[in-house]
């Protein structure tokens, strides 16, 4: 043959790594998955959005659906600042009267949704945003009475989200919520995507954080476990290994696990690609937890 | 019969009106209605709203396919101010920095269509929140340098309209646009229903707004036009008979007869249950245009 | 605004009737309703006729599935005296020997079927004449030796009106039953509505006759009773208060809401739109039976 | 083998019928077969109508689309008379005022049609009598002032009869036509078949009738034709070869290969199995027109 | 009529034959009709190979859906001493090395399989050939480790089969079996016959072969059983009155009709047209087994 | 992050890889790529096969319909010489007499066909051999009289593999044609695979052989050319630069863009993944021949 033994070497790598990502093609196709993408990750910036991007693209062109579920915590502490507003935070949720609701509204749906849709667009899917509230898909009540518009999910109908999947669409969802009253809610991200992923019986839920996995010693990055099984995330959470922020999205990955979620992982949305080699290779990164 | 005359009356009454909208159902169920309502008319308090409301969930039960486009220029006047910033028009249209662009995002996407969306679903209609952006419907480019981000149409693409209603759910659209390069434009509701009724080969477009209609002398309200052919209007507009904000409604009103859509209709969103009315007495309400 | 407020008023009017209409269409709209037409009201000329087939035409285009089942008594007793025969009647049935079943086949699938489906196909629904012996519909063994071809329904098998009920048509059923051998017989129609009806799992069952409806007192006419359960139906039935060609009415209703059926109305027809006024509007008439 | 010689004869013989069907079967199953069949075939008594209905039922069961169209002559003039009532012909067709088509009506779907529909289910298939009026299928104007209710067709409307089709149904169509203003209408039925014929893209129209087929001198059995082109149909018609009842026959037919029908038979309905023999042996049986 | 009487009788007996022939095709269309067709029936010759084919077509065309199921003993014989090699059998099954394995797939697979597949489709229907290897459609083990690669039915998978069923084809099945690992496997053509009739829930299993069927008596022609209910086979296999090559066929036919099979039987394929007078006659031939 | 800088390095070249692949599937997701895989790449061994297959299967699982066409020209040497047989080639075809063409319907079909699907099958997509007789799919006529049974094709029918693709199984199509009186013949698999690439109107045609591509001097491997229009390769096939077994392959590609196939690929089936190379990377491999 004609070709340069690098150029062999170079091909030759390439088929390697479309081949080592055959099986999971295989067993992935068809099935659902459900991403958080966080608002923390959207603040890093265009570059790490589009690489997640082109993640979610990919795995809509080999078949799997994709529903990708955003908060927007940052963003909106940036407007309620430029309204000259502050939030109190009561249990790590932000206490939300009319006027935050507002806001939490207008950046959910007006920025960090369409940017989603544009971008993912862009790269030559259908993404389609949708709101908890479409089609009453979030159905919530207060949570309590001192944080005002915070919602509890009570019900969750994901039929809007299969018809739009089964049109081969990608549905980016905004955490917001809606009571039998028509009252919109705050919802927090990570439960959304829980209740979500259970009721669309999805194969996957993935959160993508600033995180590179749960820890069995906060303080040690060594200490970074690959998988899990849903009783020792528990004995985690007893023994308060697990600690803040990561509290909640734990109890969301736990409740998914108990909805019939096959596998829900925590991976580092900074790492580009973070999506793809998770679903893709064989080594996987981050933290995997199974029931 | 044990009826008191009275209510025999009452009865006879109410037998009548629901009669005479029978021909009016036969006709027009199946087909597509596009509805323009207008932010002066949301601004109108929520009483107002749910007249509206109730006549979209009517229409859809009996078989109609209804798409709402919406827009919402008070709503966006009241953010800007708030956020401390001001609008220039030129031409009738607000020039539209990326400041006022975000602004405009957050307030069609993030407070008018929740809004819509959460009080037709309340009234028992399946509503979805949807802007130009969601699956590349309504493509744009840049209308002028002076004006930014207002976006001229190019193409629609109405898939997923059409995915929706087929479904039986109410689309409810904000008057976003896309450009090829993922950006995002603010775009005339007028010319996005025009468009979309067009694209749909919708029955009736019908422009809710604070006008009772045409008039021929626009200071004389008696001189109302109840029936108007597309050449006439033409002539009212090169005679400048249509002044001010009715000429670009005029404009789109003419380019939808020219897609094939078979009336154009202008009413009242004052008068309480305008839309019930117009679709289904004899009578009719407001000024329609035809071919 | 330039409408007179006496113009205001009848379009508010309007809007309101039109509007209280609308969670009745929401409800019921694609349920299926049978009706029994009796072949009194058909015998009150066309102009009470047409107000049926307006409401019947109305009811399809809202959504609603109707079957009509109709009789005709009076006018077998006019074919048979123009044929120089008479009837006896045992326990309320008609004794049927050859001669007369078909002279009853003739009125009933000759006369009174083709008047109800051109009636109806005029007025714009798609209505299809059907006997019990299309489809071998209705399974009929002979009821007793004395009352000849009278029959008793075995069994009947619907699918043949779920075919044409799924196509958006109007069945119109002549109560004619068949045996296995293929030999027809006369069935008496309130119980061919009834087993239709709990075949089709219909949400309403209406038999329009000449009655207000049942009266706790027979001879007073302001004992009559809107609202009632079956327990206390079958409690009238064995106090002997129902009465006459009350009774087989009654039972048939019985056996309706036995086999699944959510309400049984018995209406005057001879109140214009009295289906419509049923169906649509808040304070109903006549008597609703439930289980 | 053990089977005797004249077991072996008799198993080969009928093999050998079965076979030559099989290249019939292939060739029509699937494509649609309109039959005539006549009042006088009908008044030949149980026996030939069971002849009849079995051919039918086999047509069915081999996957042939059957449509059935009867008329009622001889029934007609029984019933009338029996009502003290005579019949005057104007050019062959029955002078019908309002009484007479009363007594048609009654005849057509009261007697006849219910009499095929029962038999055929009895034999198996799926049976569904309709009229010409039955989802307006057969639209007639009056044919002129002298002849009464005697209708031309203006238009058919075959749409319900494919619904039946592709359900396995059968269709038994009464000659009964009805006008835009619901006035029905008594038809030939010859010209029904023709013109359902045509309507349904049929492959072939059979006339079941008394006479073995068409013959070049009237008087002669022998002059039977066998096969016979359109053109040379027509010069028959216009040599006045063929005669009284014959002609509106033959001008059916030709009509019916104008619309695009591949054949049509005139067959001898007193020869048991007529149809059957007709469409699956080699030799046929009758006249065979073609285009 | 202008029949002659011999002609008349002729028409009437065939007439006679084929609606005796009705009431079959009416309660087996529709369901699914498995054939073992061995490979000595193969090697009569192409006239009794045709007498096949044509059955197989007629029973296609009157809507059964048959599956062949093939072996191939004579013509693998052949071919394996062209290449100077020879078998050896234990217990009535070809020891199965490489080489002869090589030889039986080139043998089914390239003789017999398109030898049918090409006379059927040369007859009109559409034939598709394929082996229990596509699709993974009968899933092997090796029976024991002296016959080699003599396959043990494990699964059998009968989607492809189902597929072309619905499409109207006929799948013509060699009897070669694959394990997981991709190995091929030499399978008995009449225990794939009896999987594959019990996954398909088969209305028949047909073994034609070149025996009249089962006797009570081996020695005597006249003791061949013409019906036999499953527990009277089982005794006959018990007290050894079933010998030979006949053991392996009564066992394959016992566990079709264990797993639903309505019917097996076994004819003479000498005979012509065996399956056809079987399937369509009164008086069937050959040895009926049913539950 | 807790990742090494190697391994690190190691991600981002594969999610490199994966995302170069990215517009290339989404580009031919859905489209038909018809592969002519040759007798001689088969006889490299089982590791190539494999590497083949594996490329087949990830095609199939992104959403690429794949047909496989295969030839077995070394393969049918080997069995012929075993029988004792020779071949002569005219024109570069095998003459082919009947014992010839015994041998290649046992080579194509018994071998080499179940060799492919087992192994497709192995590695987790449908396949399903196929010959071109099945279904009469490659109609021929003997292509001349000294030839014998070498089929030249005169119609193809592609709808057996249409059903079979839809349902997302991978047709393996052994070049075997059938005449029109059943006769079966040998034809090329160049020819057979660029007239199934036109009917099934592919994306793309791919010859795996065992060249690198077309060359602009044949003796100069460093003159492969990497792109070609079809007036280019009909220039090179006209000044004889192209010569010997590349002519047919040349005219095969040529006749392929001519039925309105997009591209055409000539690459070394003995480079590991040459398929895959060749449709997911950018740099391509081999000779792509376009209109």
């Amino acid at each position: 043959m004609s070709y340069e033994p690098q150029e062999i070497e170079e091909l030759s790598k390439k088929a390697e790594i479309l081949t080592e990502a055959l099986p999971y093609i295989r067993r992935f196709s068809g099935t659902t998955v459900v991403i958080k993408y966080g608002g923390n990750a959207i603040s890093e910036g265009l570059e790490s959005l589009d690489s997640f991007v082109e993640d979610v693209v990919l795995l809509n062109f080999v078949g799997i659906k994709v529903v990708v579920v955003h908060g927007g915590g940052p963003q909106i502490d940036a407007l309620l600042t430029r309204l000259g507003h502050s939030s109190t935070f009561v249990g790590g949720l932000r206490v939300t009267d009319e006027e935050t609701l507002e806001s939490v509204k207008m950046v959910l749906l007006g920025q960090v949704n369409p940017l989603l849709v544009s971008r993912i667009n862009l790269h030559g899917a259908l993404a389609v945003g949708v709101s908890g509230a479409d089609g009453s898909m979030v159905l919530c009540q207060p949570r309590s009475k001192e944080h005002g518009f915070v919602g509890e999910v009570i019900k969750v109908d994901a039929s809007l989200l299969e018809n739009l999947l089964v049109q081969g669409r990608v549905p980016i969802v905004a955490s917001i919520g809606v009571g039998v009253d028509g009252q919109m809610y705050n919802v927090n991200a990570d439960l959304v995507a829980a209740e979500l992923s259970g009721a669309l019986r999805a194969e996957k839920l993935v959160f993508l954080t600033n995180v590179e996995g749960i820890r069995s010693d906060a303080s040690d990055p060594k200490s970074l476990l690959r998988q899990l099984r849903a009783y020792e995330l528990k004995d985690l959470l007893d023994s308060e290994v697990i600690q803040g922020g990561m509290i909640p999205k734990a109890e969301a990955a736990l409740s998914a696990i108990e909805r019939g979620v096959h596998s829900v992982h925590l991976l580092d949305g900074r790492l580009p690609h973070a999506l793809l080699l998770e679903v893709f290779t064989d080594q996987g990164i981050g933290t995997m937890l199974y029931g």
